[in-house]
């Protein structure tokens, strides 16, 4: 019973995940587009969202199947707190957008090797984290009187002077949700940043490592090992000799 | 005799350790309360007051019982120096709720691995340091003329804008008391930052390395000695087919 | 057929390699000298721009020359994007210089170790990533009207705060070009000090490493296969002793 | 000839070493006192500008006879371009102290590891390099006009905040003196910090590397040597077992 329901579970992940690639890629439209254009017609804005809550209840109808088709209750949801929060929290919403990416670095798993793929993932998780985050500070600070961020492009410059640390202070959120955002980009940027150098270290070990080591291991145990070994053939040639003469 | 005032040290310490945990978390709020609440009824203020003086107390007491239970006294006074220094300067001592921290990493210890176990600890201590630095900078920049940190917000963004080395300058202590908060924050999170990365760039080594060194090693002197071994069988059987047709 | 077309290829690259480098060397001195010398008589500033001229056609036929030389045109393409994007866009032209620094590190190949040569080339790249984003920034921000950095000091002290993320916020671009040149400094920056950090990482995992492992790592099959060879030779030993006593 | 020759610069450098670093630290008392005390009597400013110059030819005539003991006088120039630089160059004076710190590791070194000394190195250091800075930063703002580092308290201030890269931009150097100082400051924040970086991440490698190898290495090729040989026995036991029923 609890194999099968497991395997109904499998199947249908399987089945849905296009769906749910598809929708967290258009939620990034429907949500960036009326914030980056400020001018659309309000049929436009009123059709997105639309949109939007139509994601929301796919993810959420989804959320629930999974959680009927799964084995253990209890565990499902202790295992998918990140799909709870982000049902629960309209400002982590955009991070949604991240299945998209995890589903392409999916597809690329074949063709490259465990590094380039981290690589190419991380990459592709900071592009997508500075562009969801410039939106959602733009939306959070344009309004806002004394606010410094007016523009996407200020906002963009913004997230690219905050992911890589140099924060020069020409542009910052000044609301209480801008600041969050803020939080979020930071607190995402080390950890991606660190990935980054992180692979170039391990890059590091094993080359350098490997061809280092080539020459200079030199083990002791392996050498004294062979050095028996050589004795004991030398051993077993000379007692055969002399088998042989005593004969 | 140094054997048995070494258990009843070790007894000594296993029981007061949840007491001086306790005591710890409970100097965290009357810490922090009448900073973050200044409008505190005077009653209360002067109950944290007391609470905190108990606190010291306490810590104070079990200093001198775990000096008395020592050993080799010279040995523990090298050995304790952080005691010594929590007690001695009143800046520190939010940094003894660390000891909370520390008890929970340990009943962690069972269930995760050693790199969960780290990296969990290091965001609580991340954490930790973060609001503690925030209380104690507020505390000291409230009253300053020019000070722009005003607020539990203010400095809650400046702790985080601080500890990921972004400092927009947007917020920053005037005062020294506040500076000497932010030399505090910028060393401890240096080293905790620091560490994240050591974990990710470890994770990698292992991983990374494990699937690529797996069939590329090809380790010459171990397929050496093995062919020496199968040498030396090749030669014995010889020697037996030798011995048997020489009958 | 391929194999000649190949090698033909191979030989075209050897041939033109230290032209190529000399034209980026001179390419960086025709595109630095106008701007940092904004006095230069007309006649200089006309030569700059011709020599400019000459070395991008001379790059721009050596992509196509090797395009023909190519035993497969599309795979060519598909690896060569940098030479393409260098060609398409102006902005990007000082990033050729860096093929200099490349041939520079190939002559370093043979006296100096995998890391040494490393830091080497890093340690250049950095200088030039930082000279050439100097230069560009002062082109797109001299002119604006708010700028901040109006001189080769201001986007010299700009580039360093900038590549060490120290971003103190005294001198930024304000320009959309000049942000463009600050957000690949930022990027190469951040990609080179991680460089930097892994080699060290690196350096360290192998000394303290090998230091450490020397006595503690015990292998424990080593000296199970060792302790099995002892026991092997023993046997022989008796049997021998045996059969010299049996006749 | 040449064995005794470096045998007599040996005894030389063993003899002179306490004498330098002794010398060294004393310049560093000569030249921070009289800035850190603007209001020192004359006299003193006189003795402290004398003792300097002493110190330094205390640097120069040590520097000649080392030259002079060299047993192959291009290399040794060749092998001590900085000594060579320190003497040139006021501003990089400071960074002869670094020599004290460097025999202070040499002393610890019988009873540390090397990563434990490498972090006593580079924490020393660290205290070094940002008082230096912040001497040198203070001496060449403090006259400036329009300077906002007019006290030790801030020029710290400075170096913590640029050490740790966080760089609020409240205080920063002004002159070309003071920016100089600021990038020596920068570059060598960034590699003793990418140190402590290095010297957690091989900590974490070996310390979580090993406690996860233990049990999952498996090295499959040990394992097929141990069978090989135990196969080799088997044969020899049955060989002999057979040598005993023939005769």
């Amino acid at each position: 019973m609890v194999s099968s329901t497991s395997e109904r579970s499998a199947t249908y992940e399987r089945r849905t995940s296009w769906l749910l690639t598809a929708a967290a890629v258009l939620f990034l439209v429907v949500y960036a587009w009326p914030i980056l254009q400020p001018d659309l017609p309000t049929g436009w804005v009123h059709a997105c969202s639309v949109a939007n809550v139509t994601i929301w209840t796919t993810f959420g109808v989804d959320y629930l199947v999974r959680l009927a088709l799964a084995p253990s209750k209890p565990r499902f949801v202790r295992d998918h707190i990140p799909d709870l929060l982000v049902l629960a929290l309209p400002l982590l919403r955009p991070l949604r957008a991240l299945r998209a990416a995890t589903a392409l670095a999916r597809l690329g798993r074949a063709s490259m090797g465990f590094r380039g793929q981290t690589t190419a993932y991380v990459v592709g998780a900071v592009g997508l984290l500075g562009f969801v985050s410039a939106v959602a500070v733009l939306d959070a600070e344009r309004g806002a009187a004394n606010a410094n961020i007016k523009s996407f492009g200020d906002a963009a410059w913004w997230a690219v002077t905050t992911i890589t640390t140099v924060g020069y202070g020409d542009h910052f959120p000044t609301t209480v949700q801008g600041k969050w955002v803020g939080v979020g980009l930071m607190v995402g940027g080390i950890a991606l940043v660190g990935t980054i150098t992180a692979a170039l270290a391990s890059w590091f070990v094993e080359h350098v490592g490997a061809a280092e080591r080539a020459g200079a291991q030199a083990p002791d145990q392996l050498a004294a090992l062979t050095a028996e070994l050589a004795a004991l053939r030398t051993q077993l040639n000379n007692a055969q000799a002399g088998d042989r003469t005593d004969r």
